[in-house]
Parts: C-alpha cells; sequence; structure tokens
C-alpha cells in the first residue's frame, strides 16, 4: 500500500490514507535526523534539526490523536516520496573536509524534506475540513505550523551562513 | 550520481549537480503530466496541468541557459525523490468511478511536486548569488516564480471544490 492504494473510493479512504503515509513518513525522519545532525559542521543547523527531531515525536503523538480522533487505526503505508527524499540526506558525505559544503547540502536536503511534510499536512487540513472533522483540521493545522516554522528557521541558518 | 556525490567538493560541485538533479526532475515530471492530465476529471484541474506541462518545457531551456552561463554540461544526475513523488500520481488508478475523489489525489501529488520543485530552485537561487552569478540567479528567480504560481493555482482549483 501506498499513497494511493486499489481500496481507495472516496475522500474519507484518502485522509485516512495519506494520514498513514505522512505517518511512515514522520518515523522515518525521526530515524534519519540523528545522522543528519551528526554531519552538521555549524552549531544553529544542528540546533534547528534537534528542534525537528523534538517536534517530530510530538507530531507522531498528535497523528495518533488524529487516528483516534477518526476512529481508524494507525498504521503505516509505504511513502516512496519520503524514501527518496532521506536517501538524499543520508548520501551526504560527512567525512570530507569541507564542513561548509555538507552544511549547504544538509540545508538543502532538510529544506526539500520540509517542503513535503507542508504539502501533505496543507493537503490534510483540507481534506479534513472537507469532511466535517474541525477536531482533525485543528491537530494538523498545529503541525503544519510547526513545520513551516522549522523551514523559516532553515532559511535564517542558511541566511547566517551568508547564503 | 544522485544529489551528493563523491566528486562533489565546494558550493560550485554542489550548484551544477544539483541543476542535474532539477534537470534531470524536470524531464521525469514533463514524462509523467500527460498522464496526470489524461486522469483528471475537472477542465479547471487539467488547464492547470496542461499549464505546467508547457511551463516544464519553457524551464528546460531556461536550464540549459544556466548550463550554458555557468560554462557546465547540461546533465542529468539521478534524483530519487522525484522519482518516488512521481510513482505517487502514476499510481493514482484513472479508472475509478469516482472522479471528484481522482482530481483529490492528482491535486494532492501535484502540490508535492511543486513543493519539491520550489525547495529545490530556492537553493539554486541561494548558491548561485553564493557564487556572485547573479546572471544564474536571475533566470532560476523567473523559474522559482512560474513554480510557485502553479502551486498557488493548484489551491485555486482545489478550493473551487471546496476542499
Amino acid at each position: 500500500m501506498a499513497f494511493f492504494s486499489s481500496d481507495i473510493r472516496t475522500i474519507d479512504d484518502l485522509f485516512v490514507n495519506t494520514l498513514r503515509d505522512i505517518y511512515y513518513a514522520e518515523k522515518q525522519i525521526l530515524e534519519a535526523l540523528p545522522e543528519m545532525i551528526g554531519k552538521a559542521g555549524s552549531r544553529p543547523l544542528r540546533r534547528v534539526l534537534q528542534a525537528h527531531l523534538k517536534e517530530g515525536r510530538d507530531h507522531l503523538k498528535r497523528l495518533e490523536q488524529v487516528f483516534r480522533l477518526h476512529g481508524a487505526k494507525p498504521k503505516h503505508v509505504e511513502c516512496p516520496a519520503i524514501d527518496g527524499l532521506l536517501e538524499e540526506a543520508i548520501d551526504i558525505d560527512g567525512k570530507m573536509p569541507n564542513k561548509r559544503v555538507i552544511d549547504s547540502a544538509l540545508i538543502a536536503a532538510a529544506h526539500a524534506i520540509e517542503n513535503f511534510e507542508i504539502a501533505r499536512y496543507r493537503t490534510l487540513v483540507a481534506w479534513a475540513k472537507e469532511l466535517g472533522r474541525d477536531d482533525c483540521a485543528s491537530v494538523l493545522q498545529q503541525i503544519l505550523e510547526d513545520e513551516t516554522a522549522i523551514d523559516r528557521k532553515l532559511g535564517v541558518v542558511s541566511g547566517s551562513k551568508s547564503r
């Protein structure tokens, strides 16, 4: 099963399946972040990635809350998009001598990951509202705002390196 | 070779490699869009996807211009992120009876693709400026603005379906 599977018939099916897709994505991001933090050369970048890690754990709990509110099981579905995005971050060679190049590559990879999450949460908020689930929409909106804030902080970190 | 490869040593290497990554991504998107257009049920969505297809062809030419300005060869590097994102769009079953569900899934997939492109072009504009290549930054900024406009149009289309 992935983002779109053969048993999807309604917006509700699409909503639940996409919740499972981002639930998987958030878990994969949590697994990848410690390696990204380990490669980061600058303290401000490490701090932003550490904040992302901390918030990611909280987002998993909030997603479980949305599953409960909606009466759906918190399962995973495959998400080849996040697998591809994380492959980029993992591929960055943390042992090369030029730490500025490593940090620039890490920031670029992290921006792409954040933008993916932002696209998903925007979609989920819209579908929750369409389904009349303002309770779910409200929780998802909070996560969306956290992700947007992390993306802004990444921009500040890259700016502080005169990018 | 992918987003980060073993021969990257400088921001210039990173810039050229990421140009090649988005050059590959734009070509893959151009290949996938006719299938997405074929599945779209509503005319406004088809129009936005058709505009994306038209602009995508133009973006390839502008990327080739950036390669020329920077004295680099317009080659491809693998981009597992766009491969994963397009897999989602291709997986959407265009034969299911509920066209509204198909369109909602297509809009969600297209938003994720646009957000990926926006992240890449923002990064490329920043790196071009860091390298003192305002000529390249200017062309990349124009593409970034087109991508942002397409993303906004997708939002309008989804809004017109009361999402």
